[in-house]
């Protein structure tokens, strides 16, 4: 795999100028609570006293996934395609959230099981027409995952350079919460039964038989735990693996990153092993009520915006978040100081 | 006081016709979590299929509290007509929060200890320069009570009639934690103890003070817990007051509400104990990190939006939340069905 060189955003000077300006806003020490967080993480990473967001960025990766045919899900593979066709139409969740918040959005065709026409919206970055089973091989060859993490960065590097500098990464694959459980099994040392839930809405006998495949799966492979690239090549997916790629290219830029869902979670698993530093460049959007999210941001020590019980994907609780960001730095730049306006500061803190 | 007239939003063929649209969205069933309960409360307030949000407003009452002479703030009093300043200058967290989402922002003087020049954004509707201090005797008359409530009620109805249909109440005032906390204890029938905080950041012997203050107020008063009204004379603000008499009002004309914050959530208490059906018309933005807070939500049985550690007041809480409200409507209203988008659903949901 190309090397990525991504910096730490520590810098204690910048850090006590951007901790200072906050403190002397109007309102007592501490009061804007996480808001305070954000505008501090945002001024590291864009080692700005005073940050700005621009031209907020989504791209929804799309891929199609072997396992399925094992009965993992209580929709058919066609969904896939049929999304990104509803994606390109207008019409997704995905696509209202973008429109409210002015991010652009292209979809990414990682390797849907589907040919499609061209559109200004699509990205062709098809690496197959889905991957294997991973109930009897390996999801993806070290080739085409490398290819994969590649194709993923130049995406990222492409929107940066349009000027985007807060990018948010959805996806659609029907079957891929089991890639992402396998994969977090593993990477966060948890049993399968933590890791695996309904994924767009399976019944109990649905989530038996997704357990017992996956537990299976997990049995077949002996791979390394410690080896975070064989574990996403065994059981990740393409648009997983675009992902990594993706997050360690923007990190790289020191672009603020906007993490939604179980299965941009699990890529982030994937690139934190391989680059921790990636964590700094992250805001965590939102905790979705696919069971074993909260323990994989619980094992990231992420604290994520948003709690709204959303188990869509497709990006959606990342674009949701998005205003919390524009508030916090609407604050750090647009307030008064306890000076400027003429308001005694409290007896305890002067 | 003058009765208000608020119905409950129940209505069994739009509640049905609107769940039927929601679940003909693309998206797993019930994958939008809180967004679809919002989006079905928001309907079924404006008795609309296809609802929407216009001219949101948000109203800044400010009052001094006589409490304050016996040090339950860090601050000095000085500092709520400070801040009314502030408001009106638009350096305050609240003014760059509403300027961010299109909100209206008046601030009312409903008694605040100081004269202001006339301008624009304030509303003149002192009754006292502050509240009597509780300590030794009533917060209020009850007439100057009811004079509150009915001029709190006549500023809703002012917004309302410019064609605001979504209102949001914030507060300023030293001091009104300990009014909100003491009407905390009456009304949610909960020990003192869990009802005091930190306020705006008292240290541990402040907080000794500020209990031991409101316990001995508590005693000296014989009030009866099951009468809001003598609670809120005996105990209140005049700001507390008139966003009583706003959110009666607003309900009546059937105007959605966003509750933000400790304090407004304590008049928010005694407006659902004069008149339950309130509850129905109020979407509670955010749980506050000021201790009690969680528990008074509790109590009327609230799932706040957003969990941000904010403990500011100002309504700061329920500006930041709008952009979820209007999410909630934008998926209600823009999204593609399956049928109109041509993608399969569930085999579980068909």
């Amino acid at each position: 795999m190309h090397t990525f060189n991504i910096a730490p955003i520590a810098d204690e000077a910048l850090h006590a100028a951007l901790l200072h300006q906050i403190n002397q806003k109007t309102k007592p020490l501490g009061a804007l609570g996480r808001l305070e967080t954000l505008a501090l993480q945002i001024g590291l990473v864009q080692q700005a006293e005073h940050p700005a967001l621009r031209q907020p960025g989504m791209l929804v990766f799309a891929a199609d996934h072997g396992v399925v045919e094992e009965g993992v899900s209580p929709y058919p593979q066609a969904v896939t395609s049929q999304m990104v066709l509803n994606f390109l139409n207008g019409g997704a969740a995905i696509n209202v959230f973008a429109r409210q918040h002015g991010f652009s959005l292209s979809v990414v065709d990682s390797g849907v099981n589907a040919i499609f026409e061209p559109h200004p919206q699509l990205i062709d970055a098809k690496i197959a027409m889905g991957t294997a089973n991973f109930l009897h091989q390996p999801a993806m060859t070290d080739d085409q995952c490398a290819q994969a993490i590649q194709r993923g960065a130049q995406i990222a590097r492409n929107v940066i350079s349009q000027g985007c500098n807060v990018l948010a990464l959805g996806e659609m694959g029907i079957g891929n919460t089991s890639s992402a459980s396998c994969m977090m099994s593993l990477l966060c040392g948890l049993p399968l039964h933590q890791c695996v839930g309904r994924g767009t809405g399976l019944n109990d006998a649905g989530l038996q038989r997704k357990l017992s495949v996956l537990t299976t799966a997990l049995q077949t492979h002996h791979v390394d735990a410690q080896n975070p690239l064989q574990v996403l090549t065994t059981f990740g997916g393409f648009e997983v693996a675009m992902m990594v790629g993706a997050l360690l290219a923007a990190a790289e830029a020191r672009t603020l990153l906007l993490i939604d869902g179980f299965i941009a979670t699990s890529a982030l698993l994937v690139a934190a092993k391989l680059y921790p530093s990636v964590m700094d460049y992250c805001v965590f959007a939102h905790c979705s009520d696919e069971s074993g999210h909260s323990a994989m941001l619980s094992h990231l020590k992420a604290q994520p915006l948003l709690h709204l019980s959303l188990r869509l994907g497709e990006g959606t609780g990342a674009v949701l978040a998005y205003p919390l960001l524009q508030s916090s730095l609407a604050f750090l730049n647009e307030m008064a100081s306890f000076e400027s306006a003429g308001v005694s500061q409290s007896s305890a803190s002067t």
